[in-house]
């Protein structure tokens, strides 16, 4: 029960990452080095981003399905730059029933192959199209430098992947799909997300043209957060999914894909977090509210048990995500820091004083000290918090996007890139050429985020070789 | 476009359940030999089936939480009963990022062992116990004679692992389960499943004792369609899972597991499936209710579909899942068969007549032809179409029970015995020897489903050996 201090984040922000994680039991190691348990708190978490994202993905016309964990090792060899891409990462399953297998199978790093070849069985008319399919699942990309939520052989994602008839249609779609995972980002987890395209190093391995939402973490580094790709014909060439057009003439469809995964735990945890550990938005937190009675004898406790339990029901019947702290064994203050650790956006002090003058003590998480506290009356409490829940999740993502527009930056050459992208972004006129980009990575460790689909008016000077450039891009270092 | 007609039931019921799954578009075969492509409306289904399990684990105290895919291969040996029974099963991962590794990874047939271990890592005093933790996921067990939803390499299921302080908790839990597991089957699937006791040589490889909920389908055959697993100690001796009891002292924990698979989509094509197709549950099924509008001009066509849209929008504003058929390249009475087929509860259909009367047709799935229509008035139809299907869901309930109770038998010898098997169950008292289980097994191909819980009173003699016998047991064919 002795309370650790983490590590300050402007000490050692990796180490408050790891520790943080693990203290607040979002998730743990696992003995099969590379993967990781997501614990209950953790879960709950990902449920409630589940939940956000599905409904939005339906009202878009998608629905759901479940496609095998293992596919032949001969599919992803159909197209080319995808097996270049992942073949370094694969898991293969030799063994099976006991016998050598006559052909490899691997653990899907990503499914756009099997998805492929099923939709080649599938779809046979105009008729057919679009469809629109999403899966939730799991993926193994072998790595063994885990860190938890950011970097693990196996992870959680979704993972949506759509046929269309025509070229325009992809590409919308592929916009349609970063669109939502923007207002996902921003309107849920308060993470100001910017929405770009990325560059052709950059991009998904198979792909035509990879959109992107980049996050700036807390010590200003990007975080890709969830990534739209518009695949051109390049898999429906690979596994011939065709369509009869509307003159009957045989046709490639074009396809889409786009995931976001558990990532998002650790741009959450990156984005808000302080050195007293999580902070999380109140509208996916796992607990909105905590309530902590507060008594000295067994008949204060009688007496403030009895109004906490009838403000814990009519706050649940409510809706509100809530949890009483009854632990007998621990003090009050001890219960603050440890459910400030977990993030939990609102604390609820009730004692024998609040009982005498009818109200309650509320303190937010994202407000330290007096500041953050207020005493409410207890009638009409579910509108009071409802209204700090919203107040709260309003004021993460403002102080988030402060923060990362102070830090990008608009540096006039070279020299200066090199200085601001040490504690920030880049945004910077680019000519769009590999030569340039890997030049400023040598020279910075910073790579090309994306270019931003919102851009300035105009044209301008490639900020390394001054040769004419068409759009902006953001440099920064990334996770 | 062409309608293949189903083979009937009676003719073939395997042949009728495949055809079905696939014609019905719930599943498909995937390129990989043994395992099952899930389609949209196949994983609605399971979405649906996932939702009214998790909010009853929910409901009864139980978080989810997400352990790693891969196993490493000695864990599973440290089980004795749980190795050999699993070891023939497996899919092994002998390589990853290209390298050969040490020690070959398991992709987890069922997760006891890795979650043994976590437990056993979290869990130090009896403040820490009970844990009541769910996962939902996608298991292999290595299996080539694939039938879609019952026996597949991979599928998707949720597994319960709890761990208690004493044994008589975790015996509760076991039982608390399975009547989860009871009330889901009964009150949503509309399936009459009997609850109980596995024999020694049904239960699941190391535990002490195997419940189960056992269903009868359509060719009287039992399904085993979910079990809850009183483990004991076994598992907390493996992997050392030990707390402190409140006198200080080191005792080991007392464990459970309980597991309900996409096995249940299939338990619902057989128990109320009929040679039309499908037959689904109102509370289960993707879609609840269909509307066909009926017409033959444009003129018609405006009339029709200005009042079918806002009949739409009342209804799924009232939470109704419906889907309107407005194809044009069919006839309605190919979409009445296309929608009887995949099992919609209800039909609407509204054309000229009905638009001057005020009313609409309302056709039953489950009571065919004039029996199962009726014509009620536009007005209230989201009350009358609720009534509907709350009366449809009571009568599929009702219906599987009738067929299952006429198909129960209780014979007087081995002779009869040997007689009811062949079409139902039968229901003798049993001395609980392996002999006597084994020389049913033999002369009849009927093994035992289970003992229920619910028992006559008294004893009887076993009808194999005559000898006394404390319980009876249910004796069938199985898949």
């Amino acid at each position: 029960m002795a309370e650790e201090q983490l590590t300050p984040r402007s000490e050692n922000f990796s180490d408050w990452y790891n520790e943080l994680v693990l203290k607040s039991e979002l998730a743990d190691y696992s003995p099969v080095r590379g993967c990781m348990v997501v614990r209950p708190y953790g879960w709950t978490l990902w449920e409630n981003i589940q939940a956000a994202l599905d409904r939005r993905f339906k009202e878009t016309g998608h629905v759901n399905a479940a496609f095998p964990l293992l596919i032949p090792k001969s599919f992803l060899e159909k197209e080319k730059e995808h097996v270049e891409g992942f073949a370094p990462e694969l898991a293969v399953v030799t063994i099976g029933g006991g016998e050598e297998l006559e052909e490899p199978l691997i653990v899907r790093p990503t499914s756009e192959t099997i998805i492929g070849y099923m939709y080649s069985k599938w779809i046979k008319s105009w008729r057919d199209l679009p469809v629109l399919i999403n899966q939730w699942g799991n993926v193994v990309r072998w790595e063994l430098r885990t860190k938890l939520f950011l970097r693990t052989a196996e992870f959680y994602w979704q993972e949506g992947h759509t046929a269309h008839a025509s070229e325009a249609e992809a590409r919308e779609e592929t916009l349609r799909m970063l669109d939502v995972y923007a207002d996902f980002a921003i309107n849920e987890a308060a993470i100001p997300v910017v929405k770009g395209v990325k560059s052709e190093t950059e991009k998904f391995a198979g792909a035509v043209m990879s959109t992107t939402i980049e996050a700036m973490m807390g010590d200003t580094k990007a975080l890709q957060s969830g990534t739209s790709h518009f695949l051109g014909q390049n898999f429906a060439k690979a596994f011939d999914i065709q369509y009869t057009d509307k003159n009957n003439e045989l046709q490639h469809a074009w396809t889409t894909s786009w995931g976001l995964s558990t990532r998002m735990i650790g741009a959450i945890i990156m984005t808000h977090g302080d050195d007293k550990g999580l902070m999380l938005p109140p509208r996916l937190a796992p607990i909105q509210l905590v309530m902590v009675p507060i008594y000295r004898s067994d008949a204060e406790k009688s007496v403030v048990m009895e109004t906490a339990n009838r403000i814990f029901a009519e706050l649940k019947q409510a809706g509100i995500r809530l949890k009483m702290d009854d632990r007998e064994e621990v003090t009050p203050g001890f219960k603050y820091n440890d459910w400030e650790m977990r993030g939990v956006p609102l604390r609820m002090e009730i004692g024998p004083k609040d009982i005498e003058k009818g109200s309650v003590a509320l303190a937010r998480r994202d407000r330290p000290g007096k500041e953050g506290k207020s005493f409410v009356p207890q009638t009409n409490l579910v509108a009071a918090v409802s209204d700090l829940l919203v107040e709260i999740q309003a004021a993460m993502l403002a102080k988030a996007t402060a923060f990362r527009d102070s830090h990008i930056h608009d540096p006039k050459d070279m020299v200066e890139l090199t200085q601001v992208v040490q504690n920030g972004w880049a945004y910077s006129w680019w000519c769009e050429s590999k030569e340039c980009e890997t030049k400023v990575k040598d020279a910075t460790k910073a790579s090309t985020r994306c270019m931003p689909v919102d851009q300035p008016e105009g044209s301008g000077s490639c900020i390394v070789c001054g040769k004419p450039a068409k759009r902006k891009v953001i440099f920064g270092k990334s996770y």
